[in-house]
Protein backbone atom coordinates (compact mmCIF):
# COMPACT_ATOMS: atom_id res chain seq x y z
CA UNK A 1 0.00 0.00 0.00
CA UNK A 2 1.40 3.35 -1.06
CA UNK A 3 -0.50 6.05 0.46
CA UNK A 4 0.98 9.82 2.10
CA UNK A 5 -1.76 11.34 4.02
CA UNK A 6 -2.04 13.99 2.13
CA UNK A 7 -3.11 16.53 4.91
CA UNK A 8 0.51 16.67 6.30
CA UNK A 9 3.16 18.43 5.32
CA UNK A 10 6.41 16.14 4.86
CA UNK A 11 9.47 17.55 5.75
CA UNK A 12 11.94 14.52 5.72
CA UNK A 13 12.57 10.76 5.43
CA UNK A 14 14.52 9.62 8.11
CA UNK A 15 15.92 6.27 9.71
CA UNK A 16 14.86 5.56 13.06
CA UNK A 17 16.39 3.20 15.54
CA UNK A 18 13.69 2.25 17.55
CA UNK A 19 11.03 -0.16 16.97
CA UNK A 20 7.75 1.41 14.72
CA UNK A 21 4.36 0.39 16.27
CA UNK A 22 1.51 2.76 15.09
CA UNK A 23 0.15 5.39 18.45
CA UNK A 24 3.76 5.09 19.54
CA UNK A 25 6.09 8.31 19.83
CA UNK A 26 9.69 8.08 18.74
CA UNK A 27 12.45 10.67 19.42
CA UNK A 28 14.67 11.56 16.44
CA UNK A 29 18.56 11.89 17.41
CA UNK A 30 19.87 15.26 18.35
CA UNK A 31 21.22 15.54 14.19
CA UNK A 32 18.08 14.73 13.39
CA UNK A 33 16.37 17.17 15.36
CA UNK A 34 18.23 19.90 14.38
CA UNK A 35 17.54 19.18 11.06
CA UNK A 36 14.15 18.95 11.30
CA UNK A 37 13.67 22.36 13.61
CA UNK A 38 16.44 24.46 12.10
CA UNK A 39 17.39 23.37 8.65
CA UNK A 40 13.71 22.55 6.97
CA UNK A 41 12.40 25.10 9.66
CA UNK A 42 9.36 22.29 11.10
CA UNK A 43 6.73 22.98 13.25
CA UNK A 44 4.25 20.61 15.37
CA UNK A 45 2.13 19.10 13.03
CA UNK A 46 4.46 18.76 10.26
CA UNK A 47 4.95 15.04 8.85
CA UNK A 48 8.12 12.75 8.33
CA UNK A 49 8.42 9.74 7.01
CA UNK A 50 10.49 7.21 8.96
CA UNK A 51 12.10 3.91 8.52
CA UNK A 52 14.41 1.35 10.58
CA UNK A 53 14.92 -1.38 8.47
CA UNK A 54 12.28 -3.90 10.32
CA UNK A 55 9.04 -2.58 10.43
CA UNK A 56 8.46 -0.78 7.23
CA UNK A 57 8.17 2.82 6.37
CA UNK A 58 5.45 5.29 8.16
CA UNK A 59 4.26 8.35 8.28
CA UNK A 60 4.73 10.34 11.22
CA UNK A 61 3.71 13.77 12.61
CA UNK A 62 5.92 16.31 14.73
CA UNK A 63 4.40 17.00 18.56
CA UNK A 64 6.59 18.90 21.29
CA UNK A 65 8.57 20.88 19.20
CA UNK A 66 11.07 22.57 21.50
CA UNK A 67 14.46 24.54 20.41
CA UNK A 68 16.22 21.74 20.36
CA UNK A 69 14.47 18.29 20.39
CA UNK A 70 10.92 17.04 19.41
CA UNK A 71 8.58 14.09 18.99
CA UNK A 72 7.61 11.66 16.29
CA UNK A 73 3.60 10.29 16.39
CA UNK A 74 3.70 7.03 14.16
CA UNK A 75 0.55 8.22 12.11
CA UNK A 76 0.50 5.46 9.66
CA UNK A 77 1.81 2.59 7.76
CA UNK A 78 3.05 3.45 4.31
CA UNK A 79 4.90 0.64 3.59
CA UNK A 80 5.59 -3.16 4.77
CA UNK A 81 8.79 -4.40 4.84
CA UNK A 82 10.03 -6.52 1.92
CA UNK A 83 12.81 -8.36 1.49
CA UNK A 84 16.06 -6.99 -0.69
CA UNK A 85 18.72 -8.40 -3.01
CA UNK A 86 21.26 -10.12 -0.54
CA UNK A 87 24.69 -8.38 -2.23
CA UNK A 88 27.72 -7.77 -1.00
CA UNK A 89 30.65 -4.81 -2.12
CA UNK A 90 33.66 -5.47 -0.28
CA UNK A 91 35.96 -2.57 -1.52
CA UNK A 92 39.56 -1.16 -0.81
CA UNK A 93 39.27 2.02 0.61
CA UNK A 94 40.09 4.80 -2.18
CA UNK A 95 40.81 8.49 -1.23
CA UNK A 96 38.94 9.76 0.67
CA UNK A 97 36.11 11.58 -1.40
CA UNK A 98 36.34 8.58 -3.67
CA UNK A 99 35.58 6.50 -0.48
CA UNK A 100 32.47 8.54 0.19
CA UNK A 101 31.40 7.75 -3.28
CA UNK A 102 31.34 4.66 -2.99
CA UNK A 103 29.28 4.04 -0.51
CA UNK A 104 27.05 6.80 -1.29
CA UNK A 105 26.36 5.05 -5.02
CA UNK A 106 26.48 1.33 -3.60
CA UNK A 107 23.56 2.02 -1.13
CA UNK A 108 21.87 3.74 -4.09
CA UNK A 109 22.63 0.58 -5.54
CA UNK A 110 20.89 -1.63 -3.29
CA UNK A 111 24.09 -3.16 -1.81
CA UNK A 112 22.94 -4.93 1.67
CA UNK A 113 26.91 -4.68 3.27
CA UNK A 114 29.79 -2.67 2.91
CA UNK A 115 33.28 -3.96 4.08
CA UNK A 116 36.50 -2.17 3.53
CA UNK A 117 39.60 -4.37 2.83
CA UNK A 118 43.02 -3.55 3.01
CA UNK A 119 44.62 -5.40 0.40
CA UNK A 120 48.25 -5.51 -0.68
CA UNK A 121 48.17 -1.85 -2.96
CA UNK A 122 45.48 0.27 -1.04
CA UNK A 123 47.51 3.16 0.19
CA UNK A 124 44.97 3.91 2.73
CA UNK A 125 45.03 2.84 6.47
CA UNK A 126 42.06 3.64 8.48
CA UNK A 127 38.22 3.86 7.68
CA UNK A 128 36.15 5.68 10.19
CA UNK A 129 32.88 3.14 10.46
CA UNK A 130 30.98 5.92 11.87
CA UNK A 131 31.33 8.68 8.80
CA UNK A 132 30.71 5.67 6.25
CA UNK A 133 27.96 4.76 8.68
CA UNK A 134 26.21 8.25 8.35
CA UNK A 135 26.62 8.80 4.62
CA UNK A 136 25.03 5.02 3.95
CA UNK A 137 22.20 6.12 6.07
CA UNK A 138 21.66 9.59 4.20
CA UNK A 139 22.06 7.85 0.96
CA UNK A 140 19.44 5.34 2.31
CA UNK A 141 16.98 8.50 3.22
CA UNK A 142 17.25 9.84 0.56
CA UNK A 143 16.70 7.08 -2.35
CA UNK A 144 13.77 5.76 -0.59
CA UNK A 145 15.15 2.57 0.42
CA UNK A 146 13.63 0.76 3.33
CA UNK A 147 16.57 -0.39 4.70
CA UNK A 148 19.84 0.87 5.61
CA UNK A 149 23.27 -0.92 4.44
CA UNK A 150 25.68 -2.53 7.43
CA UNK A 151 28.93 -1.10 7.09
CA UNK A 152 31.34 -4.44 8.17
CA UNK A 153 34.52 -4.02 10.52
CA UNK A 154 37.35 -3.12 8.01
CA UNK A 155 39.42 -6.34 7.36
CA UNK A 156 43.10 -7.72 5.75
CA UNK A 157 42.30 -9.35 2.29
CA UNK A 158 43.62 -12.74 3.78
CA UNK A 159 40.85 -12.65 6.22
CA UNK A 160 38.37 -11.53 4.21
CA UNK A 161 38.71 -14.36 2.14
CA UNK A 162 39.23 -16.84 5.01
CA UNK A 163 36.11 -15.69 6.40
CA UNK A 164 33.84 -15.57 3.09
CA UNK A 165 30.77 -17.79 3.30
CA UNK A 166 31.51 -20.70 1.56
CA UNK A 167 27.76 -20.47 -0.19
CA UNK A 168 28.13 -16.88 -1.52
CA UNK A 169 29.14 -16.19 -4.78
CA UNK A 170 32.37 -13.80 -5.18
CA UNK A 171 32.57 -11.64 -8.29
CA UNK A 172 35.70 -10.10 -8.71
CA UNK A 173 36.36 -7.60 -11.58
CA UNK A 174 40.04 -8.20 -13.16
CA UNK A 175 41.66 -5.87 -15.20
CA UNK A 176 44.48 -8.84 -16.32
CA UNK A 177 41.06 -10.05 -18.60
CA UNK A 178 41.45 -13.24 -17.22
CA UNK A 179 37.60 -13.06 -16.54
CA UNK A 180 34.07 -14.35 -18.09
CA UNK A 181 32.16 -11.29 -19.12
CA UNK A 182 29.78 -10.08 -16.86
CA UNK A 183 26.85 -10.45 -18.56
CA UNK A 184 27.06 -13.96 -19.40
CA UNK A 185 28.16 -14.84 -15.78
CA UNK A 186 24.95 -12.83 -14.51
CA UNK A 187 22.53 -14.23 -16.91
CA UNK A 188 23.99 -18.36 -15.64
CA UNK A 189 23.22 -17.09 -12.36
CA UNK A 190 19.69 -15.63 -13.44
CA UNK A 191 18.42 -18.69 -15.21
CA UNK A 192 19.14 -20.67 -12.18
CA UNK A 193 16.38 -21.16 -9.46
CA UNK A 194 17.89 -20.91 -6.52
CA UNK A 195 19.80 -17.18 -6.97
CA UNK A 196 22.87 -17.71 -4.72
CA UNK A 197 24.09 -15.04 -2.15
CA UNK A 198 26.40 -12.72 -4.28
CA UNK A 199 29.52 -9.94 -3.55
CA UNK A 200 31.87 -8.21 -5.42
CA UNK A 201 35.24 -7.27 -4.23
CA UNK A 202 36.76 -4.46 -5.92
CA UNK A 203 40.33 -3.82 -5.35
CA UNK A 204 42.66 -0.51 -5.34
CA UNK A 205 43.54 2.26 -8.10
CA UNK A 206 47.13 -0.11 -8.21
CA UNK A 207 45.17 -3.55 -8.86
CA UNK A 208 45.53 -6.50 -6.85
CA UNK A 209 49.54 -7.97 -5.83
CA UNK A 210 49.92 -11.06 -7.98
CA UNK A 211 49.59 -12.93 -5.35
CA UNK A 212 46.16 -11.56 -4.53
CA UNK A 213 45.09 -12.82 -7.37
CA UNK A 214 46.69 -16.30 -6.96
CA UNK A 215 45.01 -16.60 -4.13
CA UNK A 216 41.45 -15.27 -6.06
CA UNK A 217 42.49 -17.95 -8.29
CA UNK A 218 42.07 -20.75 -5.56
CA UNK A 219 38.73 -20.23 -4.36
CA UNK A 220 35.86 -22.06 -5.76
CA UNK A 221 33.57 -18.93 -4.91
CA UNK A 222 35.18 -16.88 -6.89
CA UNK A 223 34.32 -16.27 -10.48
CA UNK A 224 36.34 -13.48 -12.16
CA UNK A 225 34.69 -11.62 -14.59
CA UNK A 226 35.39 -8.74 -16.77
CA UNK A 227 34.43 -5.10 -17.32
CA UNK A 228 35.09 -4.64 -20.99
CA UNK A 229 38.26 -2.68 -22.65
CA UNK A 230 38.96 0.38 -21.31
CA UNK A 231 40.64 0.45 -17.25
CA UNK A 232 37.88 1.26 -14.98
CA UNK A 233 38.27 3.68 -11.77
CA UNK A 234 38.09 1.38 -8.96
CA UNK A 235 35.12 3.75 -7.82
CA UNK A 236 33.78 2.95 -11.22
CA UNK A 237 34.37 -0.35 -11.56
CA UNK A 238 32.37 -0.55 -8.70
CA UNK A 239 29.29 1.12 -9.52
CA UNK A 240 29.29 -0.50 -12.73
CA UNK A 241 29.26 -3.76 -11.52
CA UNK A 242 26.52 -3.37 -8.87
CA UNK A 243 24.31 -1.54 -11.77
CA UNK A 244 24.39 -4.72 -13.87
CA UNK A 245 24.26 -7.12 -10.92
CA UNK A 246 20.86 -5.63 -10.49
CA UNK A 247 19.96 -4.89 -14.25
CA UNK A 248 20.66 -8.71 -14.78
CA UNK A 249 20.29 -10.55 -11.61
CA UNK A 250 18.86 -8.21 -8.73
CA UNK A 251 15.22 -6.32 -8.47
CA UNK A 252 15.62 -3.86 -11.22
CA UNK A 253 12.68 -5.75 -12.69
CA UNK A 254 10.87 -3.74 -9.45
CA UNK A 255 9.56 0.21 -9.73
CA UNK A 256 9.86 3.05 -7.65
CA UNK A 257 7.00 3.17 -5.78
CA UNK A 258 3.94 5.78 -6.86
CA UNK A 259 5.79 9.09 -7.13
CA UNK A 260 4.03 11.00 -4.25
CA UNK A 261 5.46 14.47 -5.43
CA UNK A 262 7.25 15.60 -2.62
CA UNK A 263 11.49 16.04 -2.30
CA UNK A 264 13.93 15.36 0.27
CA UNK A 265 16.86 18.14 0.64
CA UNK A 266 20.55 16.14 1.27
CA UNK A 267 20.81 16.45 4.87
CA UNK A 268 24.42 17.13 4.30
CA UNK B 1 49.03 -5.57 -32.48
CA UNK B 2 49.53 -4.98 -28.69
CA UNK B 3 53.32 -4.44 -27.96
CA UNK B 4 55.75 -2.22 -26.12
CA UNK B 5 59.02 -1.21 -27.15
CA UNK B 6 60.76 -2.85 -23.67
CA UNK B 7 63.61 -0.53 -23.61
CA UNK B 8 61.87 2.60 -23.20
CA UNK B 9 60.45 3.51 -19.73
CA UNK B 10 57.44 4.95 -20.47
CA UNK B 11 56.08 8.38 -18.66
CA UNK B 12 52.83 9.24 -19.93
CA UNK B 13 49.68 8.49 -21.85
CA UNK B 14 48.61 11.50 -23.86
CA UNK B 15 46.16 12.76 -26.83
CA UNK B 16 47.30 14.52 -29.09
CA UNK B 17 45.59 16.58 -31.81
CA UNK B 18 48.10 16.44 -34.35
CA UNK B 19 48.26 13.26 -37.17
CA UNK B 20 50.48 10.41 -36.45
CA UNK B 21 52.74 8.75 -38.50
CA UNK B 22 56.10 6.94 -37.97
CA UNK B 23 59.63 8.78 -37.93
CA UNK B 24 57.27 12.06 -37.78
CA UNK B 25 57.58 14.37 -34.77
CA UNK B 26 55.00 16.16 -32.54
CA UNK B 27 54.99 18.76 -30.23
CA UNK B 28 53.09 18.13 -26.99
CA UNK B 29 50.60 21.14 -25.67
CA UNK B 30 52.51 23.36 -23.65
CA UNK B 31 50.82 21.58 -20.12
CA UNK B 32 51.26 18.46 -21.89
CA UNK B 33 55.03 19.68 -21.95
CA UNK B 34 54.67 20.99 -18.11
CA UNK B 35 53.56 17.46 -16.81
CA UNK B 36 56.01 15.54 -19.03
CA UNK B 37 59.29 17.23 -17.89
CA UNK B 38 58.47 18.95 -14.35
CA UNK B 39 55.84 16.43 -13.05
CA UNK B 40 56.74 13.31 -14.83
CA UNK B 41 60.62 14.39 -14.55
CA UNK B 42 61.11 13.02 -18.04
CA UNK B 43 64.56 13.34 -19.63
CA UNK B 44 65.51 12.70 -23.51
CA UNK B 45 64.38 9.00 -24.20
CA UNK B 46 61.91 8.33 -22.26
CA UNK B 47 58.92 7.55 -23.83
CA UNK B 48 55.52 8.92 -24.20
CA UNK B 49 52.69 6.78 -25.45
CA UNK B 50 50.20 8.99 -27.67
CA UNK B 51 46.55 8.68 -29.57
CA UNK B 52 44.53 11.58 -31.55
CA UNK B 53 41.28 9.50 -32.31
CA UNK B 54 42.06 8.45 -36.06
CA UNK B 55 45.36 6.87 -36.35
CA UNK B 56 45.62 4.51 -33.42
CA UNK B 57 48.44 4.39 -30.39
CA UNK B 58 51.65 4.74 -31.13
CA UNK B 59 54.76 4.39 -28.89
CA UNK B 60 57.06 8.12 -29.08
CA UNK B 61 60.12 9.03 -27.45
CA UNK B 62 61.14 12.18 -26.23
CA UNK B 63 63.70 14.23 -27.97
CA UNK B 64 64.94 17.80 -27.75
CA UNK B 65 64.08 17.94 -23.85
CA UNK B 66 64.32 21.75 -22.64
CA UNK B 67 62.86 23.45 -19.80
CA UNK B 68 59.38 24.29 -21.16
CA UNK B 69 59.13 22.03 -24.18
CA UNK B 70 60.49 18.94 -26.24
CA UNK B 71 59.29 17.08 -29.10
CA UNK B 72 57.89 13.64 -29.44
CA UNK B 73 59.56 11.13 -31.99
CA UNK B 74 56.79 8.24 -33.08
CA UNK B 75 58.80 5.21 -33.05
CA UNK B 76 56.03 2.41 -33.48
CA UNK B 77 52.53 2.01 -33.67
CA UNK B 78 51.11 -0.12 -30.71
CA UNK B 79 47.46 -0.51 -31.96
CA UNK B 80 45.40 0.18 -35.17
CA UNK B 81 42.32 2.42 -34.85
CA UNK B 82 39.11 0.21 -33.92
CA UNK B 83 35.28 1.50 -34.35
CA UNK B 84 33.47 1.98 -30.78
CA UNK B 85 30.30 1.97 -29.84
CA UNK B 86 28.46 4.70 -30.90
CA UNK B 87 26.58 6.11 -27.68
CA UNK B 88 25.48 9.58 -27.02
CA UNK B 89 24.84 10.83 -23.63
CA UNK B 90 22.61 14.01 -23.09
CA UNK B 91 22.59 14.97 -19.27
CA UNK B 92 21.42 17.86 -17.26
CA UNK B 93 24.51 20.32 -15.84
CA UNK B 94 24.86 19.16 -12.45
CA UNK B 95 26.49 20.92 -9.50
CA UNK B 96 29.94 21.66 -10.20
CA UNK B 97 31.87 18.72 -9.36
CA UNK B 98 29.26 15.90 -10.18
CA UNK B 99 29.35 17.17 -13.37
CA UNK B 100 32.83 16.75 -13.80
CA UNK B 101 32.17 13.57 -12.41
CA UNK B 102 29.39 12.45 -14.64
CA UNK B 103 32.27 13.16 -17.52
CA UNK B 104 35.08 11.27 -15.91
CA UNK B 105 32.94 8.16 -15.98
CA UNK B 106 31.18 8.31 -19.29
CA UNK B 107 34.45 8.80 -20.74
CA UNK B 108 35.32 5.29 -19.34
CA UNK B 109 32.26 3.67 -20.16
CA UNK B 110 33.19 4.40 -23.52
CA UNK B 111 30.22 7.52 -24.23
CA UNK B 112 31.17 8.73 -27.79
CA UNK B 113 29.11 12.21 -27.70
CA UNK B 114 28.31 14.16 -24.36
CA UNK B 115 25.67 16.65 -24.59
CA UNK B 116 24.65 19.42 -21.74
CA UNK B 117 21.23 19.79 -21.68
CA UNK B 118 18.64 22.85 -20.19
CA UNK B 119 15.84 21.48 -18.90
CA UNK B 120 13.38 23.26 -16.83
CA UNK B 121 14.85 22.13 -13.30
CA UNK B 122 18.09 22.27 -14.17
CA UNK B 123 19.60 24.70 -11.37
CA UNK B 124 22.98 25.21 -13.22
CA UNK B 125 22.72 28.07 -16.48
CA UNK B 126 26.36 27.79 -17.65
CA UNK B 127 28.71 25.37 -18.52
CA UNK B 128 32.58 25.52 -19.29
CA UNK B 129 33.18 23.27 -22.67
CA UNK B 130 36.67 23.55 -22.68
CA UNK B 131 36.77 22.23 -18.91
CA UNK B 132 34.36 19.44 -19.87
CA UNK B 133 36.82 18.55 -22.60
CA UNK B 134 39.97 18.48 -20.44
CA UNK B 135 38.29 16.02 -18.10
CA UNK B 136 37.56 14.45 -20.82
CA UNK B 137 40.52 13.77 -22.58
CA UNK B 138 42.36 13.11 -19.28
CA UNK B 139 39.67 10.47 -18.47
CA UNK B 140 40.52 8.89 -22.35
CA UNK B 141 44.31 9.12 -21.47
CA UNK B 142 43.68 7.13 -18.29
CA UNK B 143 41.11 4.39 -19.37
CA UNK B 144 43.09 3.55 -22.11
CA UNK B 145 40.64 4.65 -24.92
CA UNK B 146 41.49 4.80 -28.49
CA UNK B 147 39.41 8.17 -28.65
CA UNK B 148 38.31 11.24 -26.61
CA UNK B 149 34.33 11.65 -26.49
CA UNK B 150 33.25 14.50 -28.51
CA UNK B 151 31.64 17.50 -26.32
CA UNK B 152 28.67 18.71 -27.85
CA UNK B 153 27.36 22.61 -27.26
CA UNK B 154 24.98 22.68 -24.58
CA UNK B 155 21.68 22.80 -25.75
CA UNK B 156 17.89 23.92 -24.21
CA UNK B 157 16.24 20.27 -24.00
CA UNK B 158 13.41 21.58 -26.66
CA UNK B 159 16.57 21.68 -29.38
CA UNK B 160 17.84 18.64 -28.32
CA UNK B 161 14.77 16.90 -29.05
CA UNK B 162 14.23 18.62 -32.52
CA UNK B 163 17.53 18.28 -33.53
CA UNK B 164 17.80 14.26 -32.63
CA UNK B 165 18.52 11.87 -35.35
CA UNK B 166 15.39 10.11 -36.32
CA UNK B 167 17.62 6.52 -36.68
CA UNK B 168 19.00 6.86 -32.88
CA UNK B 169 17.22 5.55 -30.11
CA UNK B 170 16.57 7.40 -27.01
CA UNK B 171 16.56 5.98 -23.91
CA UNK B 172 15.17 7.98 -21.36
CA UNK B 173 15.36 6.78 -17.32
CA UNK B 174 11.76 7.35 -15.95
CA UNK B 175 10.97 7.52 -12.08
CA UNK B 176 7.94 7.93 -12.27
CA UNK B 177 7.75 3.86 -13.28
CA UNK B 178 6.19 4.06 -16.82
CA UNK B 179 9.17 2.99 -18.57
CA UNK B 180 10.62 -0.83 -19.66
CA UNK B 181 12.89 -2.65 -17.81
CA UNK B 182 16.30 -1.36 -18.82
CA UNK B 183 17.46 -5.16 -19.19
CA UNK B 184 14.58 -6.00 -21.25
CA UNK B 185 14.85 -2.76 -23.98
CA UNK B 186 18.56 -3.88 -23.99
CA UNK B 187 18.17 -7.53 -25.02
CA UNK B 188 15.61 -6.74 -27.46
CA UNK B 189 17.93 -4.37 -29.13
CA UNK B 190 21.05 -6.90 -28.59
CA UNK B 191 19.31 -9.39 -30.12
CA UNK B 192 18.63 -7.66 -33.73
CA UNK B 193 20.92 -7.90 -36.44
CA UNK B 194 21.54 -4.70 -36.76
CA UNK B 195 22.61 -2.12 -34.00
CA UNK B 196 21.09 1.10 -34.24
CA UNK B 197 22.92 4.00 -32.28
CA UNK B 198 22.28 5.07 -28.86
CA UNK B 199 21.85 7.56 -26.74
CA UNK B 200 20.56 8.20 -22.90
CA UNK B 201 18.96 11.37 -21.85
CA UNK B 202 19.00 12.42 -17.95
CA UNK B 203 17.30 14.77 -16.17
CA UNK B 204 18.16 17.11 -13.31
CA UNK B 205 17.76 16.56 -9.40
CA UNK B 206 14.91 17.70 -9.90
CA UNK B 207 13.51 15.36 -12.65
CA UNK B 208 11.83 16.22 -15.81
CA UNK B 209 9.12 18.58 -15.74
CA UNK B 210 5.74 17.39 -16.63
CA UNK B 211 5.58 19.36 -20.17
CA UNK B 212 8.89 17.43 -20.82
CA UNK B 213 7.42 13.96 -19.65
CA UNK B 214 5.09 14.72 -22.25
CA UNK B 215 7.07 15.56 -25.08
CA UNK B 216 9.52 12.70 -24.47
CA UNK B 217 5.94 10.79 -24.51
CA UNK B 218 5.13 11.48 -28.01
CA UNK B 219 8.49 10.84 -30.11
CA UNK B 220 8.84 7.97 -31.80
CA UNK B 221 12.39 7.40 -30.89
CA UNK B 222 12.13 7.78 -27.17
CA UNK B 223 11.91 4.32 -24.88
CA UNK B 224 11.41 5.38 -21.10
CA UNK B 225 13.57 2.56 -19.29
CA UNK B 226 12.91 1.84 -15.90
CA UNK B 227 16.32 1.87 -13.01
CA UNK B 228 14.46 -0.40 -9.79
CA UNK B 229 12.97 0.48 -7.04
CA UNK B 230 15.14 3.06 -5.79
CA UNK B 231 15.50 6.82 -6.84
CA UNK B 232 19.22 7.13 -8.14
CA UNK B 233 20.58 10.73 -8.07
CA UNK B 234 21.15 12.08 -11.43
CA UNK B 235 25.07 11.25 -11.89
CA UNK B 236 24.14 7.27 -10.34
CA UNK B 237 21.28 6.85 -12.86
CA UNK B 238 23.86 8.24 -15.74
CA UNK B 239 26.68 5.58 -15.16
CA UNK B 240 24.20 2.81 -13.87
CA UNK B 241 22.61 2.96 -17.27
CA UNK B 242 25.96 3.33 -19.36
CA UNK B 243 27.21 0.49 -17.66
CA UNK B 244 24.58 -1.77 -18.15
CA UNK B 245 24.43 -0.41 -22.03
CA UNK B 246 28.33 -1.92 -22.73
CA UNK B 247 27.41 -5.08 -20.83
CA UNK B 248 24.68 -6.02 -22.67
CA UNK B 249 24.55 -4.19 -25.92
CA UNK B 250 27.94 -2.49 -26.31
CA UNK B 251 32.00 -3.56 -26.34
CA UNK B 252 31.71 -5.30 -22.95
CA UNK B 253 33.02 -8.99 -24.48
CA UNK B 254 36.11 -7.53 -25.26
CA UNK B 255 38.50 -7.31 -22.97
CA UNK B 256 41.09 -4.84 -21.41
CA UNK B 257 44.66 -4.82 -23.78
CA UNK B 258 47.61 -6.61 -22.43
CA UNK B 259 48.67 -5.20 -19.18
CA UNK B 260 51.86 -4.06 -20.02
CA UNK B 261 52.53 -3.47 -16.34
CA UNK B 262 53.01 0.74 -16.27
CA UNK B 263 50.73 2.53 -14.62
CA UNK B 264 50.08 6.03 -15.66
CA UNK B 265 49.07 8.64 -13.09
CA UNK B 266 46.60 11.90 -13.18
CA UNK B 267 47.72 14.52 -14.69
CA UNK B 268 45.08 16.35 -12.28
Amino acid sequence: MIRVMSEIKTKARLFIEHDLTQGATVAPSPDQAHYLLKVMRAVNGDGVVVFNGRDGEWQCQIEEAARKKCTLRIKEQLRTQTSEPDLWLAFAPLKKSNTDFVIEKATELGVSRLIPVFTEHTNTTRVKLTRLSAIATEAAEQCDRLSVPEIGEAVEFNKLLEGWPNERTLLVPDETGAGKSLRGVLEETAQGEYIRPHGFLIGPEGGFAPSELDALGNLHFVTRVGLGPRILRAETAALAALSCFQAITGDWELKPRFNNGYFFNARR
